[in-house]
C-alpha cells in the first residue's frame, strides 16, 4: 500500500516515518512537510530505507497520485482542503489532530472553538485502536486518531466502563514528556527551563483533552497535566475515590480485556508503570493499587506519547483498517 | 556557635554543610562520619572554605568539647545513643530522621515500627519553620525536622485549617527527584533506569510521610509519590473535592499566613510553581487553581526536597531556637 | 533459526530481546539469565510478542536442543564453559564481551589480564558488521562482536585507513550515556550523582577499548571518555592534528567507503551529528570539520551504544553470518 | 553600595540577583530590563528578599541616582550607551559581555565584527577574578568579564603559563549545559531536541571564545564545543600534546597558583572534576592525567558556566575592585 505522511516533519511526523520504514505492507511514497519541501530527511531525523530522503511540499504532493493511505499530522486546523481532497480522491486517512476525535460537535467546540471542517466530520469516525469492540465502517474515509492523554486514561478505564463498572468521577494527574507540546520553540520548553524542572500547566476542567477523557469514563474527570523533565512518555495517575470496586477487581477486568491484545501488560500486584519501559514502543502498562483506609482506587497507566499515544496508534488503526494483524510493523 | 553535623556524607548531610558555609553565626566544627573518617570532604562535594576539609568519624568527634548545635542527618534509627549524649551535654540537636517528627507514639510506630529512643521521645518537639506560631520550648533540646513531602503539603495547608477551613479529603500526588532516597545506590536510582522515566512508588497510605500529612491536615490524606527524571525538588499536586471553598479564599489564606515569611511566594492567579526555580533554595512557591465543574480545588506546594524539605529547613529551625533571623544565612 | 540470548537481563541482553521480538528469521527461544530464571521478563522490561514471557536459568537451558545462533551478553570472563559446550555442539554465537574481539592475545592481556579462554580464541573471529570487506569465515563459530566506542571510531577512521590515508595519531574524546556501564548500581551512576553532571572517567591510554581504537586505526590513539547525563548514545570527537588531509577528503572517503550501507549516514558539510537521532536505532551519524589555523581535522561519530554499539551490530553481524540482508529486522 | 543589575530577566542577570541577594555590602536598587518593565520578578525566577520585587524598564532607571556599581548581562553590542552614560556618571561597571575582554580590536573584530563602542575600550580593562596578579587600575571604571569556556580555559592553564611553562598547542573538548546559550528559545535547545542528545556545534577556530582562550595559553587552542543534555555547567578536557610537562608538575604549578585561593580546588592524583559538584557555586574543580604513550598530559577543569562563568565571577571582581574580601557574598 502506497502512503503519504503529511505534517512529516513534527515529532508525530518522524516518529510515523520511523515506524513505516520498518512497515512490511505500507511503503511511503511523500514525506510532505509545505515549509520543509526539498530539504533532506536529515534535517529532522536520522535518515534509514524506506523512507523518502526528502521531503516534498504540497504542489508536487498534489501532482502524485493519491496514495491508499494517509497519516496527517497537521496541527489541529490545518491541512483540512487537503484531507477533504484525498476522502475526496478515495484514500483512507488517519488524522492526528483533535478535529475527528469527537462525534459531537458541541463537544469539541466546547474546547476548541469553532469546528473547521464540519463538513467531513459526518464521514469520520474515532476509537481507540486497542478497544476490540471497535468497528471500521466501510463507508468511512477519515478516522480521527486519539489524543495521548485520553489514549493512557481509556487503556485504563475502557475495560471497567465496558464490563459494567461505574467511574462517576475520576481526579487524573497527568505526567507527560515535552514532546507532548510538539517540535516548536517556545520559552517554557527550552532545556535550561525544563532541566530539574517539574511543573503544572492547564487548569483542571480546562485541557483539551478532557472531553475524550469525560467520553471514555462517562463521569467526571478532573485532569490536571504536568511537564516531566524528560522527552517522551506519558504516566498518568487515577484517583477513584469510593470503594466502588477492588484493585483486584480492576486488575481481573484489564486481563479479560487484553487477553488477545499484544501491546497492553497489565502488572502483577504491587508493580507500577515505568515510562521509560514503553519509550519508544507501541507498548502500554497499566497497575492499580488501593488505599485501605478510604477505599480508593488509584490505576497507572504508561505510554510513550508519541508512539501509542500519537503514530503507532495511527499504524495499528491503519493495520486493522487495512485487514491486517494489529501489530504489523509494531513490535 | 559551634556546631556538629552529623551523618555528614549523605545529601542532607552535604547539603547542611554547603549551607552552613555561608552561616554568619554556626561555624561547623564537625563534619561527622563514621564510615568516612579521615577522607578529605572532596570525596563528596566541592570543598569550600568554612567548613572543615576532611570528615571525622565517631570516636574523635566524641573526643571533642560538646558542640553548642548539632545537625543529625543519620538514617532513621541510627546514631541514637550519641543525640542522646549531646542532649545529656546541652547540646541542641536538629534530628534530620522521622523518630521525633510525630509526639504520638502510636502514629510514629504505625508507619515505621517500634520506636528506636522512647526515652528521648519526651524531650522533644517538632514542628513546620515557617509556621509563625510554633514555640520552641526552653526545656528541650531535640527538634525532629519534618520530611519533605510534609513540609511541602504542610506549606500550602497550614494556612487553611488555621483559618479554620477543613479538609477532611485530599488525593495527594507527590512527585520528586530521586535525592529524597538518599544516596546510596539501589538498582531503580541508576541514571540508566531513571532516565526518560516517571513512575510511581510506594502505595497509597503506605508511604511513612502520611501520618505527618494528616497530622498537618486533621484529615484524610491518600498519597501517591511518584519519582522524577531529576536530581531535586518536590512538585505537590493537591486534589480537594468538593467545594469546599474556592481557590480565591485559598490564596487569600496563603496571602495572611505569609505576610511576613519571607522564604514562601504566593503565585498570581492562573500561575503554577516549577520546582528548577526552588533548586538550591530554602524557597517555596505556592499556587492554586480550580475545577468548574465539580468545584474541586488543586493546591500546588514545589520546594528543594533538600533545601527546605531537609537542611535549609533544619538551619532555619536552628536560627528561630537561636533568636537569630530565620533567614539569617539562608537567602 | 532459533536463537538464544544469553545474560538477558543486562541493557544489551534486553535490547537484544527488543530487537529479535521484530525480526522475521530469528525466533527466540530462550532469554537465559541465571540469576533471574523464573522470573517473568517485565521485572525488567515491557513484554511483547515474539520473545519468551520468562527467563531460564542454565540448567533449564543446557536441557534444551542446542539454538542454532547464540547472542552472549555476559560479562567478560563469566560463562566461557557455555560458550564453549555451544560451539562443540555446532551453534554460531555472537560474544559481546571483550575476549573475543582482539586476534592479539598480547594486546588483549595487556589492557583485560590473563584470557579467560585462549582455547576458544583461535576458532574466534572479530570485525565491524558495517565493514564492507569483513569475511564470515565457514570453519569459525565464534564472532567477537566490537566494544562501543571501538564502535563509534571505526565507522569514522576504517574508510580512511582502507582508502590508504595515515592516521599516525588521534585524540580521542568519548561521550557516552551511562548505560554503556550496565546495569549493576554503582554509586556514581545514580541519577543523584549524574544529574546536571558531566565527568572524564578512567585514564587516556588505560581504557579497555584503546587497543581496538589503535587496531581501527593503526595509529597511537589518545583516548579520553566521559560519562554524559542521559541513558543511551555515543559522540565521538577525534582531533586528528596536522594537516594531512581536509575534511573534503575525508567527506569523500565515507561516502564512497558507506555507499551501499543501509546504516551509516555522511552529513553534509557544515553539520555534525547528534546522538538523539540515532537512540533506539542501528544508524550511524558521521560529520566532519577542521581548524583552518592548525590544519586539524575533527572528526564527529554518533550511534547508541546498546544497539550500534552492542546488540544492533550483532544481529546485523548474525544477518551477514546467516546471508541475509545486514538490515533484517534491524531497521 | 547601591547596585543595578542590567539586562536582569536573562540566565546571567537572574544568577547575578540571586546571589547579590545574599551579598552582605552590595545592595541591588534596579533590576532593570527594557521588555519586562514593570513585570515581577516571579515571572522569571523565585523572589527573594534582598532585591527588587519588579523590574524596571530604562526610562525609570535613567531617573534614579546612578549607582556605584552596575553589572551589564546585556546581549554583546546592546545597551552601550547606557554603558557610556554609566561611566561617565562614575559608576563602576562589570560587564559581561564580550566588547571589554579583549584588549587588541582586532582580535575582537576577527570574531565578532565591528567594535560596537571603540570610545569605551580605551577606558577598559578585562582579565580574571582568580587571577593573583590582576591590578583593577583606579583610573577605569569599565571592566570585561570573561566568557565562559575562557574562564575554565584560563584557570587550568594560566598557573602553567605564568610559572614559564609554554602551550604551544592545545586541543580543547568543550563540554557546556545549555544555559550557555542564554534563554530565547531556539529549536535546537528545547527539552525534546537536547534530552538524550549530546552533539557538537560551531567549527574548530570559529567559536568566538577562542580569542580570549589563546591570549590566556599564548599558544594555538583548537577549540571544539559540545552542548550537554543538562543546564548547567561547564567541563573542558584539553589535550597538550608532546611531553613538555607532567601531570605531576602541573598540580604543583596548580597548588601554588591557588594557595590562597578560596574557590578552586586541585583534585588529588587520579581524581577528576564532577560539574555537578559545582552547580549553582562560584568553585572550580581541576584535574589532571596522562597518557604514558605519547607524553600527552590532559587537563580537566570543570565551573558552573552561569557563576563562575558568570555572575559570581563577575561579583568576585566587582568585591576585589571595592577592596572587600574575593569571597564575600559568593560562599
Amino acid at each position: 500500500m502506497r502512503v503519504a505522511v503529511l505534517g512529516a516533519t513534527g515529532y508525530a511526523g518522524t516518529m510515523l516515518l520511523a515506524w513505516l520504514a520498518r512497515h512490511p505492507v505500507f511503503k511511503v511514497v511523500a514525506a510532505v512537510s509545505e515549509h520543509a519541501a526539498g530539504q533532506p530527511v536529515e534535517s529532522v531525523m536520522a535518515p534509514r530505507p524506506g523512507i523518502p530522503a526528502e521531503f516534498v511540499g504540497l504542489a508536487e504532493f498534489s501532482e502524485m497520485d493519491p496514495p491508499d493511505l494517509a497519516f496527517s499530522a497537521q496541527e489541529n486546523g490545518h491541512g483540512l482542503d487537503l484531507l477533504g481532497r484525498l476522502v475526496q480522491a478515495g484514500t483512507r486517512v488517519v488524522d492526528l489532530a483533535a478535529q475527528f476525535r469527537l462525534a459531537d460537535r458541541g463537544a469539541y467546540e466546547a474546547f476548541y472553538g469553532p469546528h473547521p471542517a464540519p463538513d467531513l466530520l459526518s464521514g469520520s469516525f474515532s476509537g481507540y485502536a486497542d478497544d476490540p469492540d471497535l468497528v471500521y465502517p466501510g463507508d468511512r474515509l477519515l478516522l480521527g486518531n486519539p489524543g495521548c492523554y485520553p489514549t493512557a486514561f481509556a487503556l485504563a478505564v475502557l475495560p471497567l466502563v465496558r464490563s459494567g463498572l461505574s467511574l462517576p468521577l475520576a481526579f487524573v494527574d497527568g505526567k507527560s514528556g515535552v514532546s507532548g507540546a510538539g517540535r516548536a520553540p517556545k520559552p517554557h520548553l527550552t532545556m535550561g527551563e525544563m532541566a530539574e524542572n517539574v511543573q503544572a500547566y492547564s487548569d483542571p476542567g480546562k485541557h483539551r483533552h478532557t472531553a475524550e477523557m469525560r467520553k471514555a469514563s462517562g463521569g467526571e474527570v478532573v485532569f490536571q497535566p504536568h511537564l516531566m523533565p524528560m522527552r517522551q512518555g506519558i504516566l498518568l495517575t487515577i484517583f477513584i475515590p469510593g470503594g466502588r470496586f477492588t484493585a483486584g477487581t480492576v486488575r481481573e477486568r484489564w486481563e479479560a480485556f487484553y487477553q488477545e491484545n499484544p501491546f497492553v501488560t497489565v502488572l502483577p500486584k504491587g508493580e507500577k508503570p515505568r515510562t521509560a519501559a514503553v519509550r519508544d514502543t507501541n507498548l502500554a502498562l497499566l497497575g492499580v493499587s488501593e488505599d485501605p483506609g478510604t477505599g480508593t482506587v488509584v490505576l497507572f497507566s504508561a505510554i510513550d506519547n508519541l508512539v501509542k499515544g500519537a503514530a503507532g496508534q495511527a499504524i495499528q488503526h491503519a493495520n486493522r483498517w487495512a485487514g491486517l494483524s494489529p501489530a504489523t510493523g509494531l513490535i
